[in-house]
């Protein structure tokens, strides 16, 4: 089995209350990536600059299983963005955002990615592009959909027909309060948004953890308490990375619940990592034993 | 074993998006006493004024094995409250408090609540009247203080020196936040909250669960998820009641992790009934077999 991912790629500088990066590696394919590695290495489509560098290439080539889809495009920058937390880390606050080659990203899924069982991963990207890939992936086993605050109020309609292709969706608390007009209780905004052909929607709370709705089933999470959060950017990526790539490695393609469960579990600890480190480090610089260390860690704070 | 509690009894009338109710029976021990009873029915120290009804009395004589140290006030009202909760549930806007016969307090607790063996719960009230039962309770087994922002900010000395005599804290993540000087990570606000007598430090979030920090612990579980909150008042309260009297039932007094993790999931699902209806009826229309039935519900959404 395997995975496709598309989303982007970038150079971010972030400030937070613990220091600060400047041009690190960013981008929800790279959070996405980084995550899902330890089980499954992801096929990547992305598009970048002629300034990405060779440590970045490394990086993407030791995250992914090919890269045959990741373009550069002549006389073009990679994608930056430049923003800060603030001190409760509850906002990010968005100074410079240059799109450079990801405004002219048109993605194209090679036809040795679409071989055998695959879970097309659809990172959070214009959902016109989202729509245009997924039509290009029908054969794929499953479709995971990502979105942000954005593209619900800017293009409805464009992501509306995208969600209808989708298998599930992976949004948080706002973005699903926002979707759903305004429902502020997580049940009923998950009712709302159940299309007919939604499997599943993944809410994602942040520090309050994460909540799974299936077509028949609930599963709700705490997160994996964090004393040092250093860097939150792309730990809402990692939790998709590591939660697609556990479906995919443990065959979970009818999505139920005690695996759904342990999946979020998995993806939970995993997203724990991630905010523990600026950038991709938090999670690169760990092992899978540090992983399992945590998985046991966690069934002892809050399975009961 | 047993439990004698300290608290308020009022009169609410109460606005939800729900619906609205005018003076039902409410107060900080109400609610504590009404969630208790399922396991071990407290022994009552409060005061209410001659309007304190019949059909009040019987409430609270089902819910506890003792009123004898609830005073009736010649000539006053019992304390009033009157508010409303906002659309999303997340403020109570208080209108009108008239405190009445609460104002003349002095609460005593009687020699025959303090024969054997037995846990003090203060429920929100003055610290100085806490510290003052603290003393006349030496020989309690163990003693747990709850208290809010209007305390924290208008009585800190007080409530500082209330704390030094307690073994365990239940508070919200606000009053967390408060009481730690501006702390907003949750485990660093523990860190500075704990001194060198406490045991426990139980966190409440509201319907973002509970985390419970012990000497070498830590506890967190989501709340249980409920499709229609009616009415929010005397959540906190409930779950305090349900986690004391599971303490008490299962002679947990040594705060071990497995312990304090099977009274918190058994907290959280008895204070989950308590939002679905309004004052006291969520939890005084249930039977214990719908405890246990939901207690398996939120073991199969929430535990892996």
């Amino acid at each position: 089995m395997s995975i496709v991912a598309v989303g982007s790629l970038a150079y971010d500088s972030i400030k937070t209350p613990f220091g600060e990066r400047d041009r690190i590696l960013g981008g929800s394919l790279t959070h996405f990536s980084n995550a899902a590695a330890f089980l499954s290495k992801p096929k990547l489509v992305g598009v970048v600059g002629e300034d990405f560098g060779p440590g970045e290439w490394d990086f993407l080539k030791r995250k992914s299983s090919a890269v045959d889809a990741v373009k550069v495009l002549n006389g073009e920058k990679s994608f930056f963005w430049k923003g800060y937390y603030t001190k409760d880390f509850d906002t990010a606050v968005t100074e410079v955002t240059e799109l450079n080659a990801f405004a002219k990203f048109t993605p194209a899924v090679p036809d040795n990615y679409r071989a055998g069982d695959y879970i097309l991963f659809l990172a959070n990207i214009d959902p016109s592009m989202q729509l245009e890939v997924a039509k290009q992936c029908r054969n794929s086993k499953l479709i995971v959909l990502d979105t942000m605050n954005y593209w619900i109020k800017n293009t409805p309609a464009s992501l509306d027909e995208a969600m209808k292709h989708v298998d599930g969706v992976i949004i948080n608390e706002g973005e699903a309060e926002l979707l759903s007009g305004g429902e502020k209780n997580m049940i009923r905004a998950a009712e709302k948004l159940f299309l007919p052909n939604f499997k599943i929607l993944i809410l994602k709370k942040g520090s309050h953890g994460v909540m799974i709705f299936g077509r028949d089933f609930l599963v709700t999470l705490p997160a994996f308490p964090v004393r040092e959060v250093v860097d939150p950017t792309g730990a809402g990526d990692s939790f998709a990375g590591a939660f697609v790539s556990y479906i995919d490695s443990n065959g979970l393609y009818d999505f139920d619940r005690d695996g759904i469960k342990r999946a979020a579990a998995y993806a939970t600890v995993v997203a724990s990592f991630s905010v523990q480190g600026f950038g991709v480090e938090g999670i690169d610089n760990i092992s899978p034993r540090d992983v399992d260390q945590r998985m046991k860690e966690f069934q002892s704070v809050a399975s009961f």
